[in-house]
């Protein structure tokens, strides 16, 4: 299996400038790699910050000090080192963590608060300070870079690199939103770790921007799973520099803040099948749309059961319409369900309806669908109006080639 | 890989008849292939059952008929057929099921309630009545076989026959064990379900023998794992012909029963094993001991969320002693845990205390350790006195190969 890029991957969109957002890249050598690895973007005075991050308890001191951080609503800058996590690291971690932000604060004359940092890669070794030094003070005087080159730099194991692009209108001003974000699964500690950044020169407060951005990664990033393993470092930042000059958002009600919503949750919604899309050893886009549960949250645990089944991912990979194996997920999920209800199609052709196999089911355009790179599952419980949608990739030896030979 | 027999299978043990119980094998043919496929087991009048069956909603006619019945504490006769779950087939499943205990409730001149059915296999295509008849017919007048032939007859894709015997002392009465099971998984619906028959000649009361059977399924069948998936078909019976004439159990508290609930709890645990041993591709037999934590349901969570990452799986089957994995899935399992009290080695060696990497950390006698067949994986939460152990195995390209090209 050529596992050198992903057969799901997408092109590199043109991305426009974002008022007030400035990338760079330099090396810091965190790995004996020929490659840069620390990326820098630069943020106008008074950018409002959001973020969401990983629920995993042992998360790294980026996570944590990030949270911290992000509650003051505002940001000048943001570095990510790629190649190691700093996860499981203790007070050394933190240490290296708050001598970069030190650094660049210092530089651009801000709060420290104001200095977003993330780490990618390996858990347990603490990022190097010395390196971590260096690397930032070249990046400091390098010139600006593309999205591209910094959406290669946040990476890792991703084969291929990962940005998207919406605009929208508030009232009769323009604004633009960019984003890069990194992940071979969402879900994968030592290695593929997601990191999301959007920029967006809207005017925002940071308190619209936070409910905002929750909102969107309900349908996007939490609906997403490469394995079912939660990294110790996922991050999800949005930064709003207020360059567009429309009239700020401060409110769901406020006049414009339908439209910023819709295009955050696109783009969102993008970069989140961006990283199934990069899923380790994926073949095939999935997605799993459940309908009739007993709440929208219900229908959504039903989805990830049956996205993070390994038995319903390979059979998928190996082209089977196995519906049986969907019936047990939807059993196992510990949701309400009825066995004699439900009804399960892959592709629009249902094969079982209230609990019994269609008896003039023909496999042959299922089979026809399953060939394919994009997979859609259909469940529908028969129970409610609940309902929710799941992406994953399947499960294959791709996969099992990249972990079981990772770290050593 | 070689895939024909599991490098983990242990030889079929001398089993010790027992009085009262008598096995069959037959051919119903329920697949297109050259093997017995029907197991009967004649029990004496008066046998006491106990029995634990699946959690999963979407469960088959036979666990729902086999709970209900159950409850009368009475049996005479099990039923076993192989190649086809009868899962998900509605109405037609359930009359399948109802014509084989009338078929041999009649031959027994027993109530049909003490007539116990499970069937193993494909899902959604509903028992064939006509060949259900036909291999109860010949079953029922054909000769006495082995526990090793019954072994074999009731597995589908299991590597190698599995079965296990105790014996232990009530009061100067000596009691027997024996027992049979197949599964590949606890955990797979399609294929590999997994059901166990324990045979004693034990008297012992149906409600005693419900609790001990309950109790023993704690530590052993619901502390293996092979790949997360709950099967629709999972069943547990025990079956006391009451012939060794020892003072009969029915409590507790009763002179002999702590002797017989370990003598049940010993075997449940060498019939879990032996399934994980024939996990679908497994290459190694991992134990994970999870200690400190605030309960011992708790350190049980903790140890599954573990026992159940692809990332760690993988990373035992690579040989690969990455503990950052370890750490991650302790933290996304939703208990109580604290990074910086968190403890970590492999093979009794430990390679972090209290969220830091050891600084003298050797990993070369833990590469050693990772080159076994038999892993053990430490974990010390840090925080109490709940403990557990958990046996699962490793994720290998033989699990990819089996599933994604089972059913086709």
């Amino acid at each position: 299996m050529d596992l050198s890029r992903s057969p799901l991957a997408l092109p590199f969109p043109d991305m426009p400038d974002i008022d007030g957002v400035t990338p760079r890249i330099a090396r810091a050598q965190y790995k004996d790699w020929d490659r840069c690895d620390l990326t820098y973007v630069e943020l106008a005075e008074g950018t409002a910050v959001a973020g969401v991050f990983t629920r995993n308890i042992c998360c790294s001191s980026e996570v944590e000090i990030g949270r911290e951080n992000v509650a003051a609503g505002r940001a000048r800058a943001l570095i990510v080192n790629a190649g190691n996590s700093n996860a499981f690291t203790g007070y050394r971690g933190r240490e290296a963590v708050e001598q970069i932000m030190d650094q660049v604060a210092e530089h651009l004359a801000c709060p420290r608060e104001q200095v977003f940092v993330s780490s990618t890669g390996v858990i347990g070794v603490p990022l190097p300070k010395d390196k971590a030094a260096a690397g930032v003070e070249a990046v400091l005087e390098t010139s600006p870079c593309s999205w591209r080159d910094a959406a290669d730099t946040i990476g890792t194991t991703d084969t291929f690199a990962k940005g998207a692009t919406v605009s929208a209108m508030i009232g009769d001003q323009r604004i633009e939103f960019t984003a890069i974000i990194k992940g071979s699964g969402m879900i994968a500690p030592d290695m593929a770790t997601m990191l999301g950044y959007i920029f967006t020169d809207a005017a925002v407060s940071p308190t619209f921007l936070q409910c905002a951005l929750s909102q969107a990664t309900k349908g996007s990033f939490n609906a997403i799973t490469v394995d079912s393993d939660t990294s110790t470092s996922d991050t999800v930042l949005a930064f709003a520099t207020g360059k567009a000059g429309n009239m700020p958002l401060t409110d769901a009600d406020d006049p414009g803040a339908d439209a910023f919503i819709a295009a955050l949750e696109d783009i969102c919604r993008q970069l989140a099948h961006l990283v199934v899309r990069d899923g380790e050893g994926a073949q095939k886009f999935i997605e799993v749309r459940v309908s009739g549960a007993v709440s929208d949250e219900s229908a959504r645990r039903v989805g990830l059961a049956i996205a993070n089944s390994p038995l319903v991912k390979t059979a998928i990979a190996g082209g089977d319409a196995n519906w049986g194996r969907v019936v047990m997920a939807v059993g196992k999920a510990g949701e309400p369900a009825d066995r004699d209800k439900l009804s399960i199609g892959f592709g629009g052709i249902w094969m079982a309806r209230e609990g019994q196999p269609l008896p003039d089911y023909d496999e042959t355009p299922v089979a026809k669908h399953l060939e394919g790179r994009e997979v859609t599952l259909e469940v529908d419980l028969g129970l409610g109006e609940g309902r929710a949608e799941i992406w994953t990739c399947d499960l294959t030896h791709g996969y099992i080639e990249i972990n079981a030979d990772y770290r050593s």
